[in-house]
């Protein structure tokens, strides 16, 4: 039995490693068996496919940010503020390691993978997006207390703006990947916590075309 | 000569359209080939790998974003914020047009290739920085002015807040592609005309480790 949750985990990592610094279509089962150290036989005993191992990959991925980011982030304990600034810097704590580890800047797992796959595997796509909405979730928690508290002067939409904040995680984990520059986190992700989104601009019907605005 | 640049531009738009839609692990040269209605011989003529290739086709997309997006945003003749606004505003109108053609959100081409590759080509990856350079050179010029003219209250690190907006764009982008949703784009664009990076922020030393900041 121990043997057994071995070799699956022995996999799950090897996966993880791989799909993290190159990319899912670059990452065969081929590679991930060599990797991981085990017959292909095996591998397909735990898993029927790549996308089904990638599935357990994405989980681990989250069990491993919840360890390293997450929970120290978002702690009841702390005032909301606060825990969006923790936010902020173990990101880029968390970033700077791996760096330093790999001599590239990964980025987001989540983004990377939802970047690559989301108009190809729509299995994929769905778990990605619920990734993204527990992450979500976490920072509406955190900008509804906020507004409740008097921290964070309204009108807010606090599920756009958690959705905002997201976003602009994302958008500043790319960057620094493109530009691999890890520097850019520590610079940019402290802007997150003064992004609002205002109730009107969730409810505003769709934009006139460009002509109607021009001066 | 005519029909030359036709073969050449019409293996780009095949290219173009693939790697759009798929991504660079998953489209072959044997597709775009297909695609294109060329023989191998005649693709590598041409180009003398995908890599060359990819390179024409993100020459071609900032071409294209160039005519539908920032030629009609970044118009000197508009006032610096009213720039940022119709940035926002053409970026969703684009999308929103590639998704009722294509029935997804597609996100931004460069974004897509970016989180795809920069771990695996640094060719590409040099590229999409350089990509990535030039929009934050358009959207830090209009900061600037912006702060010139007294429209955006300061302390504001012009070039900082510049690769802010960038980075929120990329990332609203990420999330509208992993919904497949096109209007988090409507509702999420508007709030970077409001987003600033100070001084402070770019100047602050590496960050304390989290013991060291809690309560």
């Amino acid at each position: 039995m121990t043997r057994r949750t071995d070799t699956r985990q022995r996999i799950i990592d090897a996966a993880r490693e791989l799909l993290y610094t190159r990319s899912y279509g670059d990452v065969g089962v081929q590679a991930i068996c060599e990797r991981a150290g085990v017959k292909k036989g095996s591998f397909y005993h735990f898993f029927p496919s790549k996308q089904a191992l990638t599935l357990a990959v994405i989980e681990e991925h989250l069990l491993i940010s919840k360890r390293q980011i997450l929970d120290q982030a978002f702690d009841p304990a702390l005032p909301p503020l606060e825990r969006l600034r923790r936010f902020a810097t173990r990101v880029y704590d968390v970033q700077k390691e791996l760096r330093d580890l790999t001599g590239q800047v990964l980025g987001c797992p989540f983004g990377n993978l939802a970047l690559e796959m989301s108009t190809q595997d729509e299995t994929l796509r769905r778990e990605l997006q619920q990734v993204f909405q527990r992450l979500e979730g976490l920072l509406r928690d955190t900008v509804q207390e906020a507004v409740a508290r008097g921290e964070l002067p309204g009108p807010v939409d606090a599920t756009a703006t958690a959705r905002a904040m997201l976003a602009y995680m994302e958008g500043v984990m790319l960057l620094a990947k493109t530009a691999n520059d890890v520097e850019l986190l520590r610079q940019l992700m402290p802007a997150l916590t003064r992004l609002r989104v205002t109730p009107a601009e969730v409810d505003a019907t769709p934009t006139a075309p460009p002509a109607a605005q021009a001066s």
